[in-house]
Parts: C-alpha cells; structure tokens; sequence
C-alpha cells in the first residue's frame, strides 16, 4: 500500500510499504481523509522533533525513521480484531492517536495525555493517516455517525480545541478572546460557539479575519492594528473583561494582549506551540491574579467533539480549504501551507 | 498622637498629628505593634508607588501624602462605634487594612481583593499601624484571642502567604517547593507546613537556609549553587515531581526552577512582586499543562489563618528578628533591612 514515509530533514517519501497486520485488540481501519497538522509540515522542515531519529527508536513503539505520518485522519472499519466490542466492520470512525505507558504519574491520574513516554501515532511509529491502511488499538477508536469522512478528518485539532476551552473552564454566556484565526485558533472559535460562549477574535491578517467572520465562529473580530483591543473588550464587557482568552498565536504581542483583556480572576489558556521564549508582565498576573494555563493535545475530548459537530453546534466544512492525493502531498500540500499560511485553513489528503 | 507620616521619597516624618475620630461602623484601636513590610521600604526608598501622590488623592480615601505608613499591625480595642457588634473594648485584633469599592465586578464576585479601585490602610490613607492609634471598620477587624500581640503583628503577612498556598489547591499530604526564603517564602513554608504539606525550601543564602531550617518550616532545604534542585525534587518525591510550587523570590532563575520542579498538571503560584518583565519557556507550560497563578493580597484568609496560629500549627515567634521604637523607623527598621536582608526577617515597631 501507500504510505508517506518521513525519512530525513526535508526527505519525504510516498513509498509502497506492506499493509499492517491485524492484532487482537485492534481494527484495521481504510483511511479516507487525513489533515496536515502544522506539526507534520514543522517535522518535514525542521525534523526530526516529534519523531525518532535512526537509531532512537520511540521507547513506547520501538520504531524510528522512517515512520509514516498524518495523525489527523478518518476511516471505515474494514477488519475488527479478537477481543474488540462496540466497533464493527463499516463503521466510520476517528482516531485519538496516542501511545501511552499507563503507568507513570500522569497515567496513573488520568492525565494520558502527560504521559512522560507519549508518543503519537503517525509520528512515532504505528503508522499513520498518510497511507491506506492503518491498524489502531480499539481504545483509541471513536465512531463518529453520520459525520462526513472529509470533516471528520478535522475531528482531531476540533479535539485540541476542545481540550483548551475544557481548560479554561468556561461555560455558556462567558465571553471570550481568542488571539490568532489561524486553524487553531478558527477551531477554539468553533468550540467556544459551540458551547454558548460569545467569541471575540483578535487577528492582522486580512484573509484570515474574513475567514472568522464566514465561518460564523467569530462574534466580534477585532484588528490590533487599527483598534484598542483592551478597550473594544471592555465596551464588549460592560467594563468588566473577558472571562478567559486563548493564545492561539505563539506571538509575545498577543500573549501580552491576552493579560490585559481578561477581567481580575480571568483565565488566559496557551493553546499555541512557542519556538523561543516568551517575555512576561508578571505584576499583570500578579495583579489581577491571573491563571496562566498551559494545554496539550486532548484526554477524553472525542466524544464530546463527535456530539457537537453531530448536533451541528459545530461546523467544520468552511475549514477545509484543500483536498489533494497523497502524491501532492509536498508540491500542493506543504507548499500551499508555508506559502498561502493566510488562506489555507486545512488541506486534507485522500490515500 | 505620634505616626511616621510617608511626605516623598526618602522623606518619612515621626510627626504629632491628631488622634482620628471615633466613626459609627468602627472601632478606635490602640495599635500594640506594626511590622515594616518590603512595601512600606519600597515607598520609602521609589515611592510614592501604592500611596497617593500630592494632588492625585485616592479615589477611595479622597487623601494623597503626606499619609501614615504601616499596615501590618496588632492591637487593642479602645472604643467601639455605634452600630458595631462581635467586637468589644479590650479585645486583641488585628486588621485587614482595605479600602474597597464594593460595587465593581471582583467586589461583586467576591474577589475584593482585586477591587479595580483598591487602596491599602496605610499607603492610601486613612491613618496606618506606625501611629498610636487608628480607627478601622469594623468589617476589617479580626479579634485573636489569647495570641500575643507582638506576634499577631505578623498575622497580615501570613494572610498573604496563607492565600497564595489556597490559589494553590494543594491538601495535606501533598509536596511543594518554595523557591526563596525572605520573609514571604519563611511564611509560605509555614503556612504549607501548617496544612500538613511536605516543604522543600530553595535558598542560596546560609543565613536564610539556616532560619528555614531552625524555624522548623522547612522539611527540606536545597541550594541550587550545590544542588541540581530538579533532581533532588524528584527524588523527594518518587519521581512524581512537586504537585505545586511558589515563585517567592522574584527571581528569573527561581521561576525557571519552579516550572521544573512541578509534576504534570501541577501548579505553580508567582507569590512575589516583580520589578522587571520574566523570560518564560512558555513551552514548560505547554508540554506539562502547568497552571502559573498570580496571587495577591488576601481576602476571607484571615479567620483560617488567627485559627492556624491559636492551634499552634504555625510558630510566628522565630520570624521577629528585630523590635523597635517607632522614632527609630528609618535607622533601625528600614536601614537594617536594606543591609542585613539575609538574617532580618520581620521587625516591628512599638508606637
């Protein structure tokens, strides 16, 4: 079958490799579409970061380059394996893609996705969504319905979203912010809408704003280049602040807005990924004392994320910008991203 | 009456002023003593920072400089207002030196502490603990029992610390790391103590290391000049890692250290005032969900922490290093803490 196979820096490979074999305790799944998340196109440019070097294998996998990528995907069930009950030949499923020990600190706590081994699926061995074929442990397999299997592909960062605004503790009739209508920072929109949370997202980008605005995830979108956002949020507020307010940028300019337009006890979520460090106001923390919260990944989100997209609270198909073959993966897929990171949202990959 | 009467920077007068007037709704207290709290240094020394400026009184008191300092006191009921009930002459109190507005959203929720026009007995008028005498509604006064006077002069700050161990969450039988013992980190680690909390102190100085360890409030004591701190938290704690940890020293490196200590999902609260922006790795927060909490002040913290202190559970007498006559404020009081920092902890003052 094919599989795009991550070699080396830069070294992306649309390979035939042999199809998995089917375990007890695991469903082969025909993959439909997968998403290019941000980490793969980082991997490619930059990796490998998340994957295991030759020679270093992933100590949970015990696989190490060249693994197969894309944890961003959807299927139908095609074999069900010994042991396997609630899942069934033709089902149309998700994948949360982890490996976890189920021993450490975090494990033993619920917190799997702290595991102090963690890897994930299409990075760290076991395959990936980038190939036909795929064969997942039962425990990592959610059905979805009758959720189409092209936004079903952005099942898995609606679930990263999900898991940002679980930890930001808001409930119905908050308000919150949201800095950067990049995918993330469209999708923690999408949530927040979702749950009955008014959304304020703060983003330059032309295209990008028009985006949050279309998509209907956007209540209010503030520019910082030609407005006040902490005055906007207040007269949005009734003087108050908002509720909470999600980094979804990874741009000090934003973190820093984002302590200011929380209300005093407000929460301020890091939802974005940093390549260096950030520099701090800490007397702002301080003095409205402000929770600072770091989140990753998701624990237990799919199925609440599967209810909202089957309740139509949440609507991803103004999310998918691109649909390409695997063999475009690079020259329609990574290009489109690094070069038109305004307008493409997700690109998904049918194997 | 005597008071030290803060008129700018530098310029801090012992001065007669009149004896303030009984008021209905409060009390007239006889103040017994007053400690000098690192505010009271920093007025003194950078000022006017909390207290109001000559021509720009407080929106709440309606007074600027010169104002009385001290807001870290302990003394006796003297008269008691019309309308006041719960409190009679002769009894032992101390105060909760606020002005607060009562109608903003925190005062409305609760969060008085983060009143958006707070001022402080004794930096934004309203008389102050380094005078003879004071009068305090009633609301804020908080009777103590048999608790000695001169160690109830130490209950305000322990409010503080008692209050950043609650943004905490943390219960008996957790661990936590106090990165800093000056006065604040000592009273933190006593406060945690008292909780039945397992405490590991990081100090660089040998006298504050040596006052961590005689006062009892340290289980453990690290040097991170001699100790890979991480390591030895790990090793204290099974490899788990701190369930939370306190920024008291306001210190880059020690909030460094605080984000490296704490286990998965744990908590980190910034107890100290920073003068400078921090370098966060924004990615330790991220990868381990940290919460990075501000803390400031007190509010309700009072009564648990007068019932600490009665039930012997926190000792306050190893933390009065210094007891001083009021004219002898700048000589004796501020001159110490600014050169010996290392072994003064807390001096108090007798009006």
């Amino acid at each position: 079958m094919k599989a795009a196979r991550f070699h080396a820096r830069k070294d992306l490979r649309i390979e035939d490799v042999p199809e998995p074999d089917l375990r007890s305790g695991a469903v082969k799944i025909s993959v439909a579409w997968c998403g290019i998340c941000g980490t793969d196109l980082h991997e490619f440019l930059e990796g490998p970061i998340f994957s295991p070097a030759p020679g270093h294998p992933h100590v949970l996998t015990g696989e190490a380059a060249p693994v197969t990528l894309g944890h961003e995907f959807s299927g139908t069930i095609e074999e069900v394996g010994d042991g396997v009950s609630g899942l069934a030949v033709g089902d149309n499923v998700v994948v949360e893609p982890y490996f976890v020990c189920g021993e450490c600190g975090p494990c033993r706590e619920g917190n799997y996705n702290l595991c102090t081994k963690l890897g994930f699926i299409g990075l760290a061995g076991g395959g990936g969504g980038l190939s036909e074929k795929i064969v997942v442990d039962a425990r990592w397999v959610h059905p979805i319905g009758d959720i189409p299997l092209d936004e079903a592909a952005l099942i898995e960062p609606l679930a990263v979203a999900h898991h940002a605004v679980g930890r930001s503790g808001l409930t119905a009739g908050a308000t919150a912010v949201i800095g950067g209508a990049g995918p993330i920072g469209l999708l923690t929109a999408a949530v927040l809408k979702g749950l009955g949370i008014t959304t304020v997202v703060t983003e330059l980008s032309a295209a990008r704003k028009e985006k949050a605005r279309s998509s209907g995830v956007a209540d209010h979108v503030v520019d910082p280049s030609t407005d006040d956002v902490k005055a906007r949020v207040l007269e949005l507020t009734g003087g108050a602040g908002a509720d909470a307010a999600f980094e979804c940028a990874g741009v000090n300019a934003v973190l820093d807005t984002m302590l200011d337009v929380v209300k005093p006890a407000g929460v301020v979520v890091n939802v974005s990924i940093w390549g260096r460090p950030a520099t701090v106001d800490m007397q702002k923390i301080v003095l409205k004392e402000i929770d600072l919260r770091g989140t990753i990944a998701y624990r237990g989100d799919h199925a609440a994320v599967i209810k909202l997209v089957r309740e139509g609270k949440v609507d991803l198909k103004p999310f998918i910008t691109g649909r390409i073959a695997l063999e475009d993966l690079v020259d329609k897929g990574f290009d489109t991203l690094i070069n038109h990171n305004d307008t493409a949202v997700k690109i998904i990959v049918h194997p």
